[in-house]
């Protein structure tokens, strides 16, 4: 069951207390695309530019993730140039430069236009509503949204959320969009702006998913070591997604394994530079790291 | 089996987005032993001023807490005045008023001495001390401390730990602590300066439990409504200690529910200002959340 994202193919240039990197793979695409392809086939809608290089593409390939929804336009790809405080959790963004993503109308192959689990990763709002205007064959959408759009484009982020299931969200961003300071509130708050599910990401506190009947909640895997939080979310998303689509299993029990499955690839994607520790990962020790995750958090035996 | 507390009985006043209170009950030694004496009988050492009022010392009655053990000193009782910011998270202190507290010195009834299981509330290292050196059968031992004893007294401090099974400590604090900003190294290294287990609180985020061998992660519980978060610290120690009290049972899986029922008692605590919904609240409410919590955190059905 394939995974359709759409969403940022991008250069970062990042700095940590641990190092450095220039113009690495970055964007919300690529992290969920490589997250989401551990679990299930992906195909990513998304722009590049001329200077994209070849070894990024092959990256792809290896990891079976269709690109052909991948286009390459004239001029430079999206650059994203921040720095993480001594507090990892919190960052300064110190460039950022749209280039061919300033411009893009993204266009879906005719194969594409049957995918039954869509993500709307984290851009422009009307390009979101683009693609969910092309697709045919929808079983789940998911999307993704930030600070900049819920305050730059919120009618047409209104729009998109109303034709979404689920609604993959930081805290801080949800209290923005729902006016809430409470999580609770916010997320109910949300609730009553379509999607049928929200998922609260948390960073190292973990997640937290809300729905009509119940609420779940998880810590975050501890680790000794957070050398990059860059792209933990996206690839959250994308470990959530593609367990959903690899187990079709959209029961509470199914949605909460995803949750944990998501969990786990978000902290395989930090212990490294970028996508570093991302690309390299392999389905066992998914699976295994997921068996040391049941143990953390269980309290009945 | 008795569980002992020594720390401060105070008059809090709070102000919160929500309300404002004055003068109400509060310390970590009232907090921690309402909360205990949900599930074992409780002593508390500490310190009153001659303005302390009947009320609350019919409260501790009315629970059974034996308070032989809370002196009255001439003098004013200690005073803690705060204001929680939008963000409930947050707070100022705007006044301390040590009074009677400053010239404290614990003497523990003959009785007292006999404590199995024992928390040393947040005050000076140097009267936890003191306190330990007066008991004669311990079983467990657990103490919490502040940034304001890490900073000013490291020494006395450093010896406490060396004569605790447990720390409870705050999130941030165990990194001040340690000077790791990564709260599993900062753990790692506050389980070599003596105490066999750490407690870390992280707030509306829940708590982490190291120890030599594993690690425990649970969330806390999402509440609609937080009024004043004042003394949740304390209760979920009281919570935790109480249960261990209860159920002799120390094993990892007895740790990690007694964890848990703390996490229940905080989650009431910080429903209301002060004390008002922890003094109410009864076992059959706590076991129910207990459930609820359990509910909450599977994935596995």
């Amino acid at each position: 069951m394939s995974v359709l994202v759409v969403g940022t193919v991008a250069f970062d240039s990042i700095e940590t207390p641990f190092g450095s990197a220039e113009r690495v793979l970055g964007g919300s695409a690529a992290y969920f695309a490589l997250g989401a392809s551990l679990f299930a086939p992906v195909r990513v809608v998304g722009v590049i530019g001329g200077d994209f290089p070849q070894e990024y593409i092959d990256l792809f390939t290896q990891r079976k993730i269709d690109i052909e929804g991948l286009q390459r336009d004239r001029g430079e790809t999206f650059h994203w140039r921040g720095r993480y405080h001594e507090d990892i959790n919190v960052r300064d963004t110190l460039e950022l430069h749209l280039n061919v993503l300033a411009g893009f109308v993204p266009r879906l192959p005719e194969r594409y236009r049957q995918s039954e689990y869509v993500f709307l990763g984290n851009i422009d709002p009307a390009m979101q509503a683009q693609v969910l205007d092309q697709i045919r064959a929808m079983k789940l959408v998911a999307c993704d949204t930030m600070d900049h759009w819920i305050r730059e484009s919120p009618e047409e982020l209104r729009k998109v959320l109303k034709r979404v299931e689920m609604l993959v969200i930081n805290d801080s961003e949800a209290k923005l969009l729902s006016g809430y300071s409470n999580i609770v509130q916010a997320a109910r708050a949300i609730l009553k702006m379509g999607p049928k599910v929200v998922l609260v990401k948390r960073g190292e506190y973990g997640v937290l998913q809300f729905s009509d009947g119940s609420i779940f909640a998880t810590p975050a895997y501890p680790l000794e070591e957070v050398f990059d939080p860059t792209g933990a979310g996206d690839s959250f998303a994308g470990g959530f997604l593609g367990q959903l689509a690899r187990s079709r299993d959209h029961s509470e029990g199914g949605l909460r394994r995803a949750i944990v499955y998501g969990s786990v690839v978000a902290s395989f994607t930090v212990e490294d530079f970028g996508v570093k520790r991302l690309a390299s990962v392999e389905l066992a020790a998914v699976e295994e790291r997921f068996q040391s995750f049941a143990k953390l958090t269980d309290f009945h035996s």
